[in-house]
């Protein structure tokens, strides 16, 4: 259950309206990035969040970047404040001006619309995590070059707020997903096929016209990784020889989802009643509470 | 440039068509984790990199998903022959029978037409790879389920190589993450607010019909986060004090991209001239090696 | 500021998981008139609205459904969750269980994407309560016809709980309305041409292979309105004659919002300065409460 | 069937052509809520309306708006010639002028393709009266904004036309839903849950930073409704009882579309063989006309 | 301006509802190549035509597919009527049954939302009419598969009236095309640079696991065409000597759309002339005949 | 198999960075009739195409406007660079600015996101080439627009050098569809209605306020086409007799796709075994040859 409270997380201060920068702020409210995004892809990884402890967490981060859309909302009204009134301003968005009244709506800085297809949502809440550091990571970038956009100093501090958060929050889901105690490059429950998995494949070659070359790095040698050559380079190409999947042979945590899938050899229905107990456990908990 | 070898990467062999599934295997070609998503973020973040060594990873990486694309195509088609004559099969997907005559397109499995708003692309390489990274995972994850609703041993194995890929490639783009050097949370050139940035912010409290509660983690509690409550619960709330963004407090690599913004103090500039001096060092080696 | 308390706002009890019937129930998270389009187009037309009266109202309604959001979405994982293990139950909705895992996403029952293109949001307060009451007229029938395709008792008590919920809402809006004390087709600030918006266009005219013919009604005849006839069947047409606009003929309420345009002839400023000066009065009650 | 007579329903005449007015005006040829979106969503529920009158009346209004888009498009054109020549015009659209050659199309003033997700089409003919109400409102206000952000006479006089129009219709909507002599709040063939239907919910509390507070208003007291205060705030919350929904129970008019859903008790035969009843009527008398 | 006719351009009869066969036909109403998308892109060409003649003809074809529309929503609505009331049929397309009431709307056969990104609308008549050619193309076959796919008498023969429609419309636009007397692949105004313009490249070689091979045909030998290897065959891949495009030096036809651009070297404002010269002139007749 | 080499196909030399030009330049890698849709729509048919010696041609353009995205990319790059660091150009372009860190990303110039939609994909080979053809001739304008807004000459050299491509691409695509043998208007396997096919109706009748009136020319009288009149302008309207289809009747080739429907008379399996057989006969050279 969801509760408003009348007042914003952070109080916005801005001197002067800047209708253009205000137009670049969208990107925080209904852009790719932005808040919306973060608010909508944790708040429903949450609500099919299957580990209760971890579902908290999303719930915590997901209600809070609601808060954020809410303090963004806010500090773009005050920028696109002269598209109401001044024919210049509003030529820079007149979506903003003509349909929307000068005011805000789930719109980018590009006047693309929303939509749910910016969310990473899986499921897996592995996952979910990695795909929540990577969204952090680039919500820090985004604020970022939004401050460097713009001197007033209201909108600078505000957006070093928001900014912070991200970096809070990306913090909070690294310790989320080391608390796992998965190896580090262990998804779900099949393996890998061996060798196959170690061969870094040298799909663009040549010397590029600006003096770029094959490069030789950690991504491609050692870390157990070799560089294997392509026919069309001389090479042999990938190891292709078949192998059979075999579910259960990937190292998983108590605190993974459910596998999904028909042919999972009951490894799904193991960890369902693994969760259903938790779950089972946690309400006798809290009868006892009560 | 690009070429064209007219052989599949992985020769696919399949017992009897299943068109369901076929249907289902859309997902990996026109689907938002596919390998269309995979081939052009990771080619376009190539085109953007302004790092030679890693550029060249992304094009080597971008490229071979284009190479899978075609393999999933293939796997795809032979799954979805019955759609070409069979009513039954044809009611599964007629936008595919009807529209499509039976071939693949870049639909996932409900049909929607491929977007680039399934693309996460920033321009920030170390924000790009941890993007790179949790889009393995997701691929991964996909990959593992479709095997997990088949048993046709011709899929699984091709499914498997496919994936299989997947995390090589997660593994490479850790590598080169790492090899950047950057402090773990480290994105930009921004510091986040001290103090605030250690602050765990509790939005979500009370106790779930089904036993939930608020639980106590490392995420919150620990690794330097310390747990606070919102006024509505009582607490005191995040710390809103006003701070100034300081551009050039984070911790930089040199392969790291120009930051972006008119107001960097210079850092910009600094790091752009860096890239082109970088530049220039290679194009007198590859003049030297001509 | 928002806040999430880990209860439903009304519990969920389903009988037998019915897959076919959780896909129709996605309608109502991810769908075109579903709860997230309402919770979205109420809170984002509160961060805008100008009359603190109303724009408390919308954040009451828009925060509600949110956790109308949440039940929804817990009713839909319990009907979705044979899509985890069950071949059959996948084939109903494979970009649910291939990429979602069998949990709830942004997404339609035919897989759509949510897109902010639902959202009505014009920043006219009158205008924004019109789209409200039409909103909750489309959100009730939607619940009911989810009712009437299931015999599943907990399921249907649950949708009738959140069917009338849209009804209050419904009333609550038209009482808002009702309340800003507008002519019943008074719109903005600038009159309709006279004459002119009393005649109705007989644009579609004969006998259809049904039987239908040109109807008369007190759409047509009546109500101040006449039927005019085109050219094409022998009519005169409409009132062509150019009329200039005026500003400032239309009546309008205090509650209304800031009419938007450079030329609106000072309306736009007056109106302003009126929410400024209410404003600050309820700031100066605020101080003095503290 | 349609038919096109080769003369604009108002004439057009413009001054000095306006390029970034122009683009403004694209809101009313491809926009949410523009011509186009009213063309063919009354047109499309006229193509599904089972009450031959209202249909008519559909078909009448749908097909107005038809010559309308084609006046916005005559306008707009006027406006737009410059991007064909000149540089600086066609930066403000590079779409138009690079893509469309100057022209119109289906496009909204910030480059958005019309998408069908701006229609409300519902089957359900009181509620479809309802969205067009709403519609109506809506286009009203962006005509309005649009006089107001152009002082060229010729352009006025012509969206004065357009905007009268729209009040035109909206009177007959109006008409149309009344003369169905259903109870104000009535929809469908499920009464909502009394006395629950009576209980405003208070999910938005506090005071805020601009001295906003908890307001009473005749939404939330007197008009039957009850301020319900959340157990957040020291609230008990809602009517949570289970109530079982009753086909039947609400008041339905003879116009009123034929219920959907397996389990309406038979109710929707019943309407539906109300409708063909009717439509043989209208058939013989066509015939006995002929 | 339009108008309406009560009557359909065919009288749809249909045998036995088939819902999923109606399901199909969508494609028709609100798919990528169906009657909605020819009818607006017609017509929409037409609106922008500067070649009266050609102009007649769009308005000619565009209304027509208006028609065309309504016959196959008449005929969908009949093929999906179950899904009002059967709990079988809705499952088909929750989208229409639950949210459309069982009525036509501008989807496809998946529930896509018709989207403007379907159009062709280039604003330049020789270029649009090759995208008729080819739209009619994929509409004809479209119906043919759909034909195909029935075996009710009645839909058949409404298609194939349909189907019928298409193929003429194809022959009328290649004459207007052909009556525009230009050389083959003229376009606009620019000559493609001698001898590149006469060379295939060979980007795909090898030969496939099905014995696919390096195929000479008449697209990339004789035809004035010759093939050329890329160097990572062997070859010295594309001459790309700097050429300097020279406007003006491409063959065009009076009937010839204004070219776009800044730089055309007075080509556009001459043919931009010629155009309003024809109008005065036809204007002069239309004032002599009226 | 894909493979990427280092080196541009066309050398970009640009003069000066024009940031509103460069976004210009979008609409060839992110827009509806870009590089990136071209690339896609042949590569895919290509995957679909059952006709080896025609697929070997749609891999081949396929892969090459893969070359040229990657060339546009490196032009559009040079002239955003100023993004990066100044206010006034990040003004033009915010999304490219902020989200994408002044880099090129699948968006065309007004920053829509790269849809499938764009694609024309049936799967029958005649009609592909035939949209092919269509998309050749809307690059090719879509480039001269670029040329003449721009007098950079290192950019128009290289975007003739693209235009160019295009006309040779053309001239395939209509090589091979001619090389089929197909009659001029001969699609799919059944042929149109008799007699209806000749009949052009005039569906836009009168005299335009422009003086424009009802043409005659050779699409609506000669080559075959009779003018017929509708009702409303006192003709009979077209011929609507039934006419029951008849598979078999258009003449085919044996190059063509095979038919799709499960009533085609056994002509979609015949034409399968066909292409089987060719396949197993370039299989049996391919074994010879290795």
């Amino acid at each position: 259950m969801y509760h408003h409270v009348k007042k914003l997380m952070y109080t916005v201060d801005v001197g002067e309206a800047d209708p253009k920068f205000g137009k670049m702020l969208l990107e925080q409210f209904g852009g790719a990035n932005g808040e919306l995004a973060a608010a909508l892809q944790y708040s429903i990884q949450g609500f099919n969040c299957e580990d209760a402890a971890r579902k908290d967490l999303l719930m915590d981060i997901g209600t809070e970047e609601l808060s954020h859309l809410e303090v963004v909302g806010a500090l773009i009204r005050m920028h696109l404040k002269p598209l109401k009134s001044e024919r210049d301003a509003a030529e820079a968005d007149p979506l903003v001006a003509i349909a929307g009244g000068g005011g805000v709506a789930a719109y980018d800085s590009m006047g693309n619309a929303w939509t749910a297809n910016y969310l990473k949502i899986t499921g897996d809440l592995a996952v979910d995590l990695r795909s929540n550091i990577a969204a952090e990571a680039r919500a820090k970038i985004v604020y970022e070059r939004l401050i460097s956009f713009t001197q007033d100093q209201g909108s600078r501090q505000a957006l070093q707020f928001l900014m912070t958060r991200e970096i809070t929050h990306m913090r909070a889901f690294s310790a989320a997903l080391e608390s796992m105690e998965k190896p580090p490059f262990s998804v779900g429950i099949f393996e890998p096929t061996p060798s196959l998995v170690d061969q870094f494949f040298n799909a663009s070659t040549g010397e590029g016209q600006d003096g770029a070359t094959d490069y030789v790095g950690p991504w491609n040698h050692g870390h157990g990784l070799t560089l294997v050559n392509s026919e069309v380079k001389g090479g042999e190409g990938l190891d292709i020889s078949p192998y059979d999947p075999k579910p259960g042979t990937e190292k998983t945590s108590p605190a993974d989802s459910t596998p999904v899938g028909a042919y999972t050899d009951g490894l799904g229905q193991k960890q369902a009643k693994l969760h259903e107990k938790a779950k089972r456990k946690a309400a006798r908990k809290a009868d006892v509470a009560a």
